[in-house]
């Protein structure tokens, strides 16, 4: 046995205890004549003591040499501490070292291993295995492990089944790029790596596996964009003879679930917004609900006046922000630059100051009288001390805008707090959208998402404004699961094809194989899929996943700590009958 | 909601319960004035009655239109049963249907959808779809993911993190095939899909994680001989600060928990047998200890006397079959052609019929006489009316070749019986072994796999000889998992690669890598790998792996179902800046 207990577990009622610890030297504190050594494993710090006195002299010189992580054995007495750290559960303890042995030396770290490291970005993903020594990140991945417990835990108790479906599959032209794979069995053909099980789970509901789901990581040879990795996992889920209520009830008892049991917190049941009054309230598809400040549409009370720039706006509106009536006008310059940023892209700002004495002081006063701004804020719930910030435009780019200033503000508020949990249904996704540049409608989910029963008939007639069985489950602000009730009626799923602007060959080629498996009686099924490394960062109060994967690939997809992707042999190549054309 | 009950919950006790189910048709009996028709889902059968009497016109009608594996939704009262099937849960009921919808049509199936199916392998590979709807497969399915969460729990519960290691890493040249992902953001690099998260979890242990698991997929691009897999799953696990003892006693009360926990079966302690005698014994380092038939050495008895064949023997070996006195002269002429099979390869066979009464009679009676074949029978245990089969010849092929007839016999007489589970350690495994072709050494296990430590001295005087700390666990004849404690000693390490043939630079640039981490400090570990698909196939009492993975291949790597791998678009292959040079 190399210890009989680990660093984190020394209590007074073992003093007195002859013990054996191993783990890191986190540091020491050289006195000449005592020596204290913080060991450290998993599961703490226990502090060591050499006392020239009490120690064998070997021992203690031994204890001397001992550098910055280090990894040693050693055998001594549990003792009281004299003075007592209450910030570390061992703290009433220390160690009286008897006996010590160094299995491995080691050279100075790269960066220190302390909670606040002084490496930076770079070299903590080159020394990933130095970095998961320090806490935050080593408790992160432990937090990752426990969410993925749970999880399990409450979809088993649930009667789900977790399949494991293949990672060889075939590359499908539809969506984001395949990540492929030459076959050297089968000359000149590939495989590809899934973006996810979506066939798969589908093909288990045809099985009649009845509740699925799995833990699967995906892959998407995408350019990355900032916290995006070319593998990520997915919670996948697919459930047949459902409907829409059926899959909501039960994801947002599995979210409530996890809130529980890794957070402690117990949340209320879940509001549910329909993605258009999402976008109208919050210009947005995935609204932080932790805080108000909702949109006001003020093209009733603030067009046709003489303000042009409004007058000819598809769209004019504002948000309230508390206490913002204290701004100085330097300050409100830099927010009017803010939006004006290229990344926003609004064109100006109009300001209402709501005064404490109930007048108001706009930058449009040339314009609007105190009667027409009472009435802005009323629209948009100002009180006495708040600024409403408005924003005009087309209504897309406009919302956008606004929704992107209404976040920064909240951000600087500190509106945003990370452990507050507001998670918020969104539904009714419209099932089309019309793509200007192709100039035909693309499916907003998928193809195989089922329309609103309501609203097949707008099939015909207005295919733009039918809604779809389709939810997105949001938590502050972030979308974290997304689904969709699927089709399973042969002609209806034709009918969508032909709308998305496919031939009956091309729909037959891409779509053929799960049509025809659908011709041997499959049940109505829908489903959802929750990003689980997105979902694990927000439960752990962060907004970037980098830290909740314990080797994440940097923006340009490389792994930098084993220098992957790499260069193969000409043989390799050459067995796959592939040459490099650079 | 589409059910208010699946199709195997209701009883006697819901009858006159007015419900509403979903499922599949799995038969009818239409015996004109009434119709009975059996509705089947995940979880059951239940009987519909449609009776012209009782039943609504036009639901009768549509009732006799109903083909096999159409999915419907009916409404009904639940009322007891004329003639009870005890051999079903739901079986003293019925469902009386008033009201029926035909939610999906079906095509006839290529194959019954039963327990014992007409379909042949390759059809039912084909239609995976439907073959999972066939009870045999979906339990199997199910079966995988109970003895998955069992497995998590136990290592869970002891402390082991599971912990996501990528998927996107590195082409190594040592060991099997890699599958390679071209890179297009790294023109002209690949990543390689993982054989085994071998370096990561030793990466995991440097790192200070402790306890690591995953059950994750790995990929070895090998060609495939039967019941091999391109895409496995294995449950990974590593350990620091521990010997051998440790993981042994850890991995073997996950074995006990998980087949007391889906097999309700409880193992004593598990038996251990040094590799050595495992070969001595068994002539196999993954032996059958289900049944007896151990080998019993012959060399001391049988030679020196005039049977040149055996004289001019390494090993002179046999095992005692049970009863096999009673064989007929034909039956042991075709155990003879049996072994001289080229799969088995031996040159021939001697045999003992060991008689009730006490006498012998051997195939070498003119070399032998009766007090000799007694000294066999002694060392063979055979009793009277028992056959003792000798082989001869060098070890090593004459050990594989008795263990072959070993294993056939006990087939033959039925001492391999599934649901008897005798699992077993086979420790001390060689630490090197010689390979004639290139003649050099190879790592039996892995180049990081460690010697024991009173074995060290070998490696100067006699390396062949030196015993490695690396173990299998064996179930049922089957090697199940194996591991080893790893070196974590520098200089240890560069011994070990000078044997195994390396330059200094050779070993930098194949594991440097790993090496550069363990300067750090590298604390002692080892660990394991379990086989899951192979685990789960033993557990459910098959041999082949196949139907317990939701989406095999076939033997030439081919996803017959998706008709995977295929051909890609030539935009792909320029995109990744390669060609097919076929």
């Amino acid at each position: 046995m190399f210890r009989s207990y680990t660093c984190g577990e020394l209590r007074s009622a073992n003093i007195n205890e002859e013990v054996t610890l191993a783990g890191w030297i986190q540091k020491s504190r050289d006195k000449g004549f005592m020596i204290w050594v913080d060991l450290r494993d998993r599961y703490g710090i226990t502090q060591l003591i050499f006392d020239e006195e009490r120690t064998p002299k070997d021992v203690f010189n031994q204890a001397k040499e001992l550098g910055r992580e280090y990894v040693v054995q050693i055998k001594g007495t549990v003792i009281e501490r004299e003075s007592k750290n209450n910030n570390i559960p061992t703290g009433e303890i220390e160690v009286l070292v008897s006996d010590i042995k160094v299995l491995n030396e080691a050279d100075t770290p790269p960066f220190t291993i302390e909670d606040q490291t002084d490496g930076g970005e770079d070299l903590r993903m080159k020394y990933r295995y130095l970095d998961i020594r320090r806490n935050p990140v080593k408790n992160k991945l432990i937090f990752r492990h426990q969410v993925a417990m749970q999880v399990r835990n409450y979809l088993s108790n649930e009667g789900f089944i977790e399949v494991e479906t293949p990672y060889l599959i075939k590359s499908t032209p539809e969506g984001a790029r395949d990540f492929v794979v030459p076959s050297r069995m089968n000359v000149g053909q590939f495989y590809a790596l899934p973006q996810s099980p979506q066939t798969f789970k589908q093909l288990l509901m045809v099985g009649g596996m009845d509740k699925y789901f799995q833990i699967v990581k995906c892959f998407r040879d995408e350019d990355l964009r900032a916290d995006r990795q070319p593998e990520f996992t997915q919670i996948d889920c697919e459930m047949a003879f459902v409907e829409q209520e059926d899959i909501l009830t039960i994801f947002e008892g599995l979210t409530r679930y996890i809130l529980k049991e890794v957070k402690g917190v117990e949340l209320a049941q879940f509001p549910r917004m329909t993605y258009a009054d999402a976008m109208r309230k919050y210009g947005n598809d995935k609204p932080d609900i932790r805080f108000g400040m909702e949109f006001g549409e003020l093209n009733s009370v603030a067009q046709h006046k003489d303000f042009n720039v409004f007058n000819t706006a598809e769209l004019v509106v504002g948000i309230a922000v508390p206490g913002g009536a204290s701004y100085t006008r330097k300050e409100i310059d830099k927010l009017i630059d803010w939006v004006k940023r290229p990344q926003v892209g609004a064109k100006g700002m109009v300001y209402v100051k709501c005064n404490e004495d109930g007048t108001f002081k706009s930058s449009v006063d040339k314009f609007y009288d105190q009667e027409d701004l009472a009435k802005w804020a009323e629209a948009t719930g100002a009180k006495a001390g708040d600024l409403i910030c408005v924003l005009s435009g087309n209504i897309n780019e406009t919302r956008a805008q606004l929704s992107a200033l209404r976040m920064e503000l909240a951000e600087r508020l500190g509106l945003r707090n990370p452990e507050e949990f507001a998670p918020l249904w969104v539904v009714d996704f419209p099932l089309l959208e019309w793509d200007a540049d192709t100039e035909r409608y693309h499916a907003m989910h998928h193809p195989f998402t089922s329309p609103k029963l309501e609203d097949v008939e707008l099939l015909n007639s207005n295919p733009g404004e039918a809604r779809a069985n389709a939810y997105d489950l949001v938590l502050n602000g972030n979308e974290i699961g997304g689904g969709s009730i699927r089709i399973f009626d042969q002609e209806l799923q034709s009918k969508m094809f032909s709308l998305l602007g496919f031939t009956k060959e091309e729909a037959e080629a891409q779509f053929g194989f799960l049509m025809n498996a659908f011709k041997y009686g499959a049940p109505p099924h829908g489903g959802i899929a929750f990003g689980f490394d997105r979902l694990v960062a927000i439960l752990g109060g962060q907004e970037t996943i980098r830290d909740y994967i314990a080797f994440p690939k940097n923006n340009a997809g490389r792994d930098v700590m084993i220098d992957a992707p790499a260069p193969i042999d000409d043989d390799q190549l050459k067995e796959l009958c592939l040459k490099l054309d650079v």
